[in-house]
């Protein structure tokens, strides 16, 4: 079975995103002056084999490990099952 | 009403994504060899008040106007209602 992980890592709220700001700024100068806030992060996605442990706590680890930075970062995870 | 619009870009499958594969490489050295692939893009969390038009569609164009180069990247756009 082959898994595709998805994965976004966005700022802890403590931290400030000026590039998140920045694009606000943006957008409000293009005209939508509806846009509240916006937040930029990374989106990792990873496929997957599966090989008999869950899944998802492989790639928590993995986002524990390398893909996030947890002093400042915080991720989301989403597993979805792809065709081999 | 308020709306959280997730945003993911990422590069279209015929540009190479070479920080993907650098991710891939170190995942594989930490010993996660069932990774066969990963993608790295960003993420955008935008929050837009309704204005009775459809939200999506806004999104859809700040995508092109702004947050993604549709010469080389895909997006998608997933909405959800928050609380104002």
């Amino acid at each position: 079975m082959t898994y595709l992980a998805k994965v976004t890592v966005t700022y802890k709220e403590s931290i400030l995103d000026p590039k998140g700001e920045a694009i606000n700024d943006a957008l409000h100068r293009l005209g939508y002056s509806n846009v509240q806030s916006v937040e930029m992060g990374k989106y990792f996605e990873l496929k997957v084999t599966g090989n008999g442990q869950p899944i998802e706590e492989q790639v928590d680890e993995m986002c524990d490990r390398l893909l996030a930075n947890v002093n400042m970062e915080t991720y989301q995870i989403k597993i979805v099952e792809v065709e081999d």
